[in-house]
């Protein structure tokens, strides 16, 4: 494709330019949710432009758009996604349609973004070989930190699906039997408000074609299978997680919140940014080989702002800066992974990266490396300093690809703002 | 309640007799899936009953009993399944209501049972304390079998919702990378079908009413959100388990198949049946207190035949007897701590109590325990033994409260045949 150009204007730095056009579901001045593409500051409604006749050409049911989530679309494959998106470019960059698409246009501001889909399950995996590292360092002090099995298979998990929610919904600070010592032991445990709330810095891919039970998808069908990337904050209590962990792996530590970007970006849009993923040694088992690229040249950041310094009109500062193109293993892999054994897969089906740390100060996914278990704090200019998450703390994580010389693709941003049990719904963010 | 004398001729054993009356949903003759009731033999049709305005009084909104499934009848909360439930009751022991009730009355041969429910989160417990030291012994040799929080908490963890099927679908071995020495070491892994399937008896129970985020429901409300019990066969694999299953969980070794009975037991049904659960000690913390009586007297089975027994004419044989009345963490208290760090449930959740094992040979809940790794084949009456499953192996849960005496308070059954990837869907058994 050559270079498009939009007749709509959109700003220098756009998450958002015409080369992207993610999905999601939003509601448009209060009204019932409905599918969205952003394009700059702007946003399509796409069942207007079904209604304008606009798709026509395209194999598309009607009400498609109209539907509260996603997952239809996402289920009528590839071939639909990209003729959607072929369109949308058509549309957006022809003068000539001008005048019969502009109508179904919105300002992005007078949408209120929903969860994109319907998850089914959702799945966190634990890919980066930093944080991997890290996390046996901090948990199994004096052991090997990284297990015989990391580099021979994902290692992954099943979280909770119902608690997925997208950017603005509140953190309750979740409560849970904690260890005095803060480590799993014969310790009386207590029960207690979370003091290690921490955020997991991520990249979720969403399924759009499912399998069927028995009939595994493999690394070289995976492209057929994906729908698109968005960008995931696994919050995590790292006291209730240490106490609860062993030996059937994380749950109340991780299972009261998961937020999720609301535009979901498609492979297409992030063709041009994939990368060779790292070597791989010792070799992967032949399920786990791939032939292509599926590494993404994404930058990736996370900004903390406490609520002190939303009060005194501070800005949020950056906490973290890491890249997601040597994360060890691929999403295809994963999801080779996910299915191998037989287990089928469904549209909106979300599974994640696992938090993606580099090896440099100040680019790891979470706190509780950040602060090396707290031991570290991070200073804020407020004047204080964060082991963990305090209350009002407002958490926003960034995500893109390309930028300067390359078109900029966005997957725009997911935040989320702590609020203590006592405060309840009260603090919530729009 | 005096006893119920149901018009309709219940045969004796059976375990829907008029006191039971368990929600499922079923195709009668090839049609449309839909809510249906069993009593002895039969299988009533709601909808049928809804249409003649038998449910008249009951406030229940019209086409609820069409919907392919359970969820939206589950969400109106105990008030309205009690109310349901008993006008059932009433339909079918007065004689003055044959007439009108009986055309509503379909043979349970005609009506083929599916997954009653949509299942948003799956959460298997680990609640048994013969089964968790079992295990341990097993998966930790040398080391103390029961960790220190397993007193502290229901230890469980989330599984895969999207691979839970009823009984009679079949189950195809998985495969996956194991250790040649069969447990998590530094052998470099091989990629195989799985040499050690195994079954898990539990009993599953269902969330009716859900919570919100952030609002956890005590264990003094469970029975304002449970709704019901089934049976579940959580399906696992042994070496596969064993080689991922450190840091973060069972994954695959478990993903590919979890089966639950079709017919949801209500907790009213069960009522009779409930039993206090054993003394916890150390003494549990305060939102894990219970002071109702949270056991459940059921007797469990597990059953099994070959193929070979299958092609011989030879009935299936019991491989196990246990009871559930011994579980140490109760559903109450199960429920409570999925939700004590805010997370929500919703309609249709699943959780399983864990591998429903006993301490004297004979009453263990897996082939695992029974077998002692393998290392003590059963033999069946075909001359062949068992360390694991083998293709074509038949396996059937089934439970129950009462009997003799009292009234039986059946669970029905689930079962499920193993079968080989190279044989595909070809010998699933209706």
């Amino acid at each position: 494709m050559s270079e498009p150009v939009s007749w709509l204007p959109v700003p220098a730095g756009s998450p958002f330019p015409i080369e992207n056009l993610p999905f999601g579901i939003g509601c448009v001045n209060g009204g019932a949710p409905r599918a969205v593409v952003a394009i700059g500051n702007h946003a399509v409604v796409l069942d207007a432009l079904m209604d304008a006749r606009l798709f026509a050409g395209v194999d598309l049911p009607s009400g498609l758009f109209a539907e509260p989530t996603l997952n239809r679309f996402l289920a009528l494959g590839r071939e639909t996604w990209r003729a959607t998106r072929n369109r949308l470019t058509k549309l957006l960059t022809d003068p000539a349609m001008r005048d019969r698409a502009a109508p179904a246009l919105v300002a992005r501001s007078d949408v209120s973004m929903q969860l994109p889909v319907t998850i089914g399950d959702y799945v966190d995996f634990y890919s980066s070989i930093h944080h991997a590292t890290n996390l046996g360092r901090l948990f199994r002090p004096g052991a090997v930190p990284l297990l015989p099995n990391w580099r021979r298979l994902p290692v992954g998990y099943h979280g909770r699906s119902g608690t997925v929610i997208t950017s603005g919904e509140p953190i309750h600070r979740p409560s849970g039997l904690v260890s005095p010592s803060n480590h799993t032991s014969e310790d009386e445990p207590v029960y207690q408000r979370s003091s290690a709330l921490d955020f997991e810095l991520e990249v979720g891919f969403v399924v759009g074609v499912g399998n069927e039970r028995g009939d595994p998808i493999s690394t070289a069908a995976g492209a057929e299978h994906l729908f698109g990337a968005c960008l995931v904050n696994d919050w995590s209590a790292r006291d209730i997680q240490s106490y609860e962990y062993q030996p059937l792996g994380p749950f109340l530590g991780k299972s009261f919140a998961t937020s999720m970007s609301p535009w979901l970006v498609t492979l297409d849009a992030l063709e041009p940014y994939r990368v060779r993923q790292p070597v791989q040694d010792p070799p992967v088992a032949p399920y786990l080989e791939c032939t292509e690229s599926w590494g993404f040249d994404l930058e990736l950041e996370v900004w903390l702002q406490s609520e002190k310094m939303r009060r005194a009109g501070l800005e949020e500062v950056r906490v973290s800066a890491t890249r997601f193109a040597d994360m060890y293993w691929t999403p295809a892999q994963q999801l080779a992974h996910i299915t191998v054994n037989g287990a089928s897969t469904r549209p909106g089906d979300l599974f994640a990266s696992g938090t993606v740390s580099g090896p440099e100060p100040g680019t790891e996914g979470s706190l509780l490396e950040a602060t090396w278990g707290g031991e570290r704090p991070i200073e804020l200019p407020d004047g204080t300093t964060r082991a963990f998450l305090l209350d009002g703390d407002r958490v926003v994580l960034r995500g893109w690809a390309g930028g300067d010389t390359r078109p900029r693709i966005g997957l725009g941003e997911v935040a989320g703002t702590v609020i203590g049990d006592s405060t309840g719904h009260l603090t919530g963010e729009g």
